[in-house]
């Protein structure tokens, strides 16, 4: 006969931790605390298998199972000290549903079951609290009429609030035993009326009845719509655990209460958490009275009422035995539920706590420190995404705030400022000293001077990738995007957002980390970067083994990208270095130039600013790689847009307006992002990149780093599709580089690739390595033309995707592995073959995303680079992915 | 010791046709000829291996080659009655390069070899024509001068200018022998002057002068920018053919002339020709003498003197001889040059002939029928492409015409009409029976009915495949886009061009075929498709095995698709029908709407007419497969744009013009090609695609075809990135098909499948055939995203690239199949494994294109689908796909 229940109870269990695909996760958790000696209510779980038979065999029961149930019940009475219908001293179970992955709120659950009129009234004797019994009952018959019975709730919330409303009350606990048991009564007749049959009270009907329904709520919509979202298959069916109740409102000699191994906020170790005496857990949510501390060191500022350790001394000791066994066993910080039913001391459930990045850092460190986890664990231990709270200002928890509106979190943290709509004025406001936050419908490469000078930055459109959410990642600006209900009426100098308006020089504050946006100031915590996290990283550093650069063009993304690890520069983008203010205008010269001779005047002119840019980086990265991409972006991204600003420009330019118009006119283009950019640009206009290149090998030469040796920089050729492009750029740089060898007497080292973000370019990355001394994949672009989606586009209709559940996370955001990924992996091992030992590196948004990171270690790459501020991140998700890279390879070597 | 010399004459050849890779073609071809028996100048060809050592060997000649050649020249001396340096009776020799595949004009040549101030004396002698010597003399300085010693030829045209200047002469046939000996002198001078060394009398230094040239020019940048675009590895090396000169104007026992075996413009079986009495080649292109006849019946109308049969009976019966055995030896019409040297007749060169299209189809049917060639042989021959030139009106070739611009050829054949510059208006006009043509800036699809009223196309901007091009070709309709110089100011009314100007009413003639705008009516031929098109299509019927379908929406275009021999509708794209006058009114509302209910109540009037489109297009399809796709473009492109339509429309739509201007802003897209259309907009809206497939069901039912079954229509979801998306969309036609089934108490058969039109669908293809019942390769959308380039955007750099070498065809017109071929073979690949058998079709513009068909074949695909107009073309280059094919396993069986 097919075994299909285990029992579990005074200190041993049939079960344990490791059957979790058999018995769910409640079942395996409470079989395992058992086996430890722990004192856990009685019970037993019904096995994963019945639940497939039961849908195999058109919801009928497999043989035998309804005798080892009753077997195991019995045998749960006796451990409890009770039984199952008695009367006198009545055993009340819960029936719950665990899966083998956890899902939360998904599933059904009975609390009291074996209450009737007769169990009702023992219950009262034994609590001397009938309002309790009659309580219980009432609730009871309200939770299974609903899971078991399909009587609709409404009906017996409409008896409850009629029975207030008659006495004359609006708090349930205003009501005494006699209102409730008239209530039961009234519940009763409705349960009746609605189903046509009387509400059981044989026990053993109700037992078999909420099974049944627990089982049956695995296949309810809520949950397949969840197993869709989290790849759950259907064939791994649910658990149903039935385990005694216990109860911590028998008395003075009751209690219940829940428990932290470590503190949770802080991480230090120490037992913390509160406990309710004469109470049940639902007591301490309803917040009537306030919870005692468990201990008068864990007593926070203001909790009345005796500690824990002197007021229940021996079932203190209980506890404080069990939070470390657990704490030892689990190896980690432990979330504990407890009961004491008449001084008796009952674990309900143990997990892994939460815990706030600061916390979950020093537990880490700690428990490496105890010996209790390894290193490597204690690096596991730690979500790099967290980390990202701890690299930014954030928001005073304790501060108040008035709610304004809120869109994506776009760029994390937190920062005040006064509204300004124009990036110039911030520009001029911030210059002079004032704080202000640029708020915009969009922003454009334009308003990078703007954006630059704000604390933060708020836009009404545009998703997680939109330029607002790149550049703000970049620079390390707390940015909030999309702000769907946001209307800027710029000419009024006004926003608004349901209803609420805000004038332009109020000061709001932003919450990158959230997105919400409030009205005023609210005080913000800087962040603190040693200790724990310096500690914790140095062992990442030691572990992994991906290179970690950053993104930076300016000086002061470098020196932020420096401080936070990074081993160099993955992607110098130079156009940033075209927009500012000085050089514009020679850049629009260029644009607006008849011909190739007009373009290298006006190149002369940009020449000493780019080199001069070039020195200061190399400088500041004192020989660390640097890779320099050439300019990428359309010229019309260059153009003034306004009418007065084309006459601005037209004037400075020495143009005519409609000269200058027939230009934008003729740059104009239906889909930028697959127009004549990047390597495009270096074809028809070479004159840019020689340009560009000359820049760098002079700047190379200058900033030698006292060493008499240049630096060598690696130059990267965006957008190439074939290797003839690449083939051509590279004559020319390499032309150039003799050229100025013979100007200087000096001898250049320097390499040159390309990006590969263009699926054409993964499929010929054999070919194009024939070229290319180095590949960094531009997943962004990648993402963009392998999806076909524009991610300027793609926020309005990406949500509707998310809430199908065709997708779970944004593809700009966490590499599509089965899509895009399978092209980088193509690529790698193509441009490998063709040229061993090829360098590999990503420099998308990808770089920082921690599941992102992991591909790119499994992929083979030899570095990320990413954002300054997601550094640390990168860092911490590379070592991960070393070590889970190491473990699977000892198992593969088994 | 290495044999590298091959010598040809007097009816041998130790070479032959089949060795190209060593004599190169030029050499194996006088080769052939030799050995076939007809009197070839004797001569002897240098291998492609004496260049390859010359080469390795720094420019040193391999040992033997001296030996070898000085003997070949004394045998040659021999054939021709001659001796090289004889000034009594002096052989002269051209010497010319021949590499194994064509490369017209690359290299050099050195014509009338070994003149000196003694030979020019002898042959004046020999030919009694002592100026013809002279002129000789001069001409062969200047060549040598120019190709083996460097000279400029600026050098001596001054000199012949100057010469006639002071003569006061202006034609070179106004010098007189005396005058030639004067400038020979001047010309001996000016080379020792310039070189620095007297110019060589001695024929051998100029023989080997001459070999070291030709051979050099193998490596000359000309010659080596051509073998780049053509693949031509620099490995194969040239031979060197050094040839006796023989010379037609000898006096009136010589002649020259030029024969086709067949008439090359009607392709009748006849000798076909011209040739001159005492005459060299260079006086039939003076044109000082009009050539005569080679027969009687091929003498054209006006043609003078007797006709070749009769002034030189005997010379002729060996042409007649030659002709026969040269066409029989080649199996294909020949086109041949003869010299006729005092009465001894010598084949120069013979060559498959140049012929127009319906030439080379008579051609080709007779060979056939003659049994000269087989069927497969038949449609091999004809180049699918020309077919183009049948199936629209042409120009007459006769007609006098007036230039005004031109642009690219982008749909073929010739209309004329007046000037319009609106659509409205072209309707207009059209419908009151004139004939419009259409001329635009760049077309969108709110010009459709415009387009489709006008004879002609004509825009400033736009590709190859820009919207005006793609639509135009699918309607048939002529068009020329892209004319850059074209400037239109619409609210003048006027266009202009090279500083001529053309005002609206005034009629213009375009060429699709040729890109060329005329000023006025040009007259125009219509097509005749019966007798020789219809035999080879027959017969290329016969031997494919891809199916071909077209691509058409209208009743119109399907009526012309079956009329070419459509097997079905490959695609029918549904926005089109949106845009019908009649209803875009409706389809602005749905957009507009707030709710999904208002956009079911608008959907709810586009139902009836989208049902009988489909009906109408069931009918005419007869039972033939129509593929159907659901709506793809964004929805702004139904918007209105100017802000006097947006006035009309919201007052029609029952909006506020500023709700309406909301919308519009909120639909804009900053990459629409990447934004939010296809299968995107049947997850958001998926009532669209709803009544989009009730329409097709409904109108399947009604168009039973008199069988009383319902038609089969397969269904097509567009732009899918991942199977949810597709999951998602056959649910939903799933169910209205099972509504409908119900409603109207019939079953429906139909199929669901996808474009693959993306990267990661190409790559997801395996999962994606688990749902899709076939897939259609969108190869337009592919190539964009693939490379990503933008179609409507790519014309201005696309250029840049194939001036700079960097491609050879436009990706858009002929499949990129190392890039985006690569990806359908993976998708056929992966799909097929997951669903065997499932139909793969291709359904992009290159779908109609000769040598992407042979890769569609050569892929597996099932089928093509293509422009109507394209239709007979894509049929033949499928015969040929599948002849190659088949010859292709033969050779691998063996």
């Amino acid at each position: 006969m097919t075994k299909w229940v285990y029992a579990f109870g005074q200190g041993k269990a049939e079960g344990a931790g490791h059957m979790r695909n058999l018995l769910g996760g409640k079942g395996a958790n409470l079989a395992e605390m058992s086996s430890l000696g722990l004192p856990v209510p009685p019970g037993f779980t019904i096995t994963t298998e019945v639940c497939n038979a039961f849908y195999a065999n058109n919801h009928a029961w497999p043989d035998g199972l309804k005798a080892q149930v009753e077997e195991a019940l019995a045998a749960m009475g006796k451990a409890a000290g009770k039984n199952f219908g008695d009367p006198e001293n009545p055993l009340l179970v819960s029936v719950r549903s665990g899966a083998r992955a956890s899902m939360p709120g998904m599933m059904d659950t009975v609390l009291n079951l074996g209450m009737n009129m007769k169990t009702v009234a023992g219950l009262a004797r034994l609590s001397g609290n009938p309002r309790f019994a009659w309580d219980s009952y009432r609730r009871f018959i309200q939770m299974f009429s609903d899971v078991v019975l399909n009587v609709d709730h409404g009906h017996f919330e409409e008896i409850l609030d009629l029975a207030k409303e008659e006495k004359g009350v609006s708090l349930d606990t205003d009501l005494d035993a006699k209102d409730l048991e008239g209530i039961v009564a009234a519940y009763l007749a409705k349960v009746e009326e609605e189903s046509g049959k009387p509400f059981p009270q044989d026990p053993f009907d109700q037992l078999w009845g909420a099974i049944g329904a627990v089982f049956g709520s695995w296949m309810n919509a809520r949950a397949a719509t969840y197993r869709r979202l989290h790849n759950i298959p259907e064939s791994w069916g649910t658990a149903v655990t039935v385990q005694a109740m216990v109860f911590g409102n028998m008395g003075e000699d009751s209690a219940t209460g829940v428990a932290f191994t470590r503190n949770p906020s802080t991480g230090e170790k120490m037992l913390f958490g509160e406990y309710m005496l004469n109470a049940q857990g639902e007591d301490v949510v309803a917040g009537i009275r306030t919870p005692q501390p468990l201990t008068e060191r864990g007593r926070a500022s203001g909790a009345e009422g005796a500690a824990m350790e002197k007021a229940l001394p021996a079932v203190f000791g209980e506890l404080v035995r069990a939070t470390g066994l657990l704490e030892s066993h689990y190896r980690d910080m432990q979330d504990i539920e407890f009961t004491v039913e008449r001084g008796r001391f009952y674990m309900l459930q143990t997990r892994n706590g939460k815990r706030s990045t600061k916390s979950a850092l020093k537990i880490a460190v700690d428990m490496a420190a105890e010996g209790l986890i390894t290193r490597d664990e204690a690096i596991a231990r730690i979500d790099p995404q967290s980390l990202d709270q701890l690299l930014h200002p954030t928001l005073d928890p304790t501060a108040p705030r008035e709610n304004f509106t809120r869109g994506l979190a776009a760029s994390p943290g937190a920062a005040s400022g006064e509204v300004v709509f124009d990036p110039s004025e911030a520009e001029r406001l911030a210059a002079a000293g004032r704080d202000v936050l640029l708020v915009r419908i969009e922003t454009s490469p334009e308003d990078i001077h703007g954006m630059h000078a704000a604390r933060g930055i708020l836009t009404a459109r545009g998703g997680m990738t939109s330029h607002a959410a790149v550049v703000a990642r970049g620079m390390g600006r707390p940015c909030v995007s999309g702000a769907g209900a946001l209307r800027i009426d710029e000419a009024a100098g006004t926003m608004s957002a349901g209803g609420k308006a805000i004038r332009a020089g109020e000061i709001i504050t932003i919450d990158g980390s959230t997105g919400e946006v409030f009205r005023g100031r609210v005080p913000t915590i800087d962040p603190e970067l040693s200790g724990d996290f310096a500690t914790l990283m140095g062992w990442a550093d030691a572990s992994r083994k991906l290179t970690v650069r950053a993104n930076a063009e300016t000086p002061e993304d470098a020196r932020v990208a420096r401080s936070f690890g990074a081993e160099g520069i993955g992607l110098c983008r130079t156009e940033h270095m075209f927009f500012d203010a000085a050089r514009i205008l020679a850049v629009r010269e260029m644009i607006v130039a008849e011909n190739e001779k007009g373009r290298r005047a006006a190149l002369a002119k940009i020449l000493p600013m780019q080199r001069s840019d070039f020195i200061e980086l190399f400088r500041i990265m004192a020989g660390l790689p640097v890779t320099i991409r050439l300019l990428d972006p359309p010229l019309h991204e260059f153009l003034p847009r306004t009418d007065a600003e084309i006459a601005d420009v037209a004037k400075a330019a020495g143009v005519t307006v409609s000269r200058l118009k027939t230009r934008i006119d003729e740059l104009h283009e239906f889909n930028p992002m697959l127009g004549h950019r990047g390597v495009r640009l270096g074809v028809t206009y070479p004159e840019i990149y020689e340009m560009q290149a000359r820049a760098i090998f002079e700047a190379a030469i200058e900033a030698d780093g006292g060493n008499g040796k240049p630096v060598t920089p690696e130059i990267m050729i965006p957008l190439v599709a074939m290797r003839g492009e690449l083939d051509m750029m590279k004559r020319r740089i390499d032309q150039t580089a003799r050229a100025i060898e013979k100007e200087r007497g000096k001898t250049l080292t320097y390499l040159v690739g390309t990006m590969i973000e263009l699926p054409r370019a993964a499929l010929r990355a054999g070919d194009i390595a024939g070229t290319a001394e180095f590949f960094s994949f531009g997943t962004n672009d990648l993402t963009q033309t392998t999806y076909g989606i524009s991610r300027d586009d793609s926020a309005r209709f990406l949500e509707d995707y998310r809430k199908a559940g065709l997708i779970e996370v944004d593809p700009f955001v966490t590499l599509d592995v089965e899509g895009v990924g399978e092209l980088v992996r193509i690529a790698a091992e193509r441009g490998r073959a063709a040229r061993p030992g090829l360098k590999l590196g990503i420099c998308g948004e990808h770089g920082g995303d921690p599941a992102s990171v992991r591909f790119c270690a499994e992929a083979g790459l030899d570095y990320v680079s990413c954002s300054p501020y997601r550094v640390p991140i990168a860092r911490l998700a590379a070592a991960q992915a070393a070590i889970a890279g190491a473990a699977r390879d000892r198992r593969e070597d088994r």
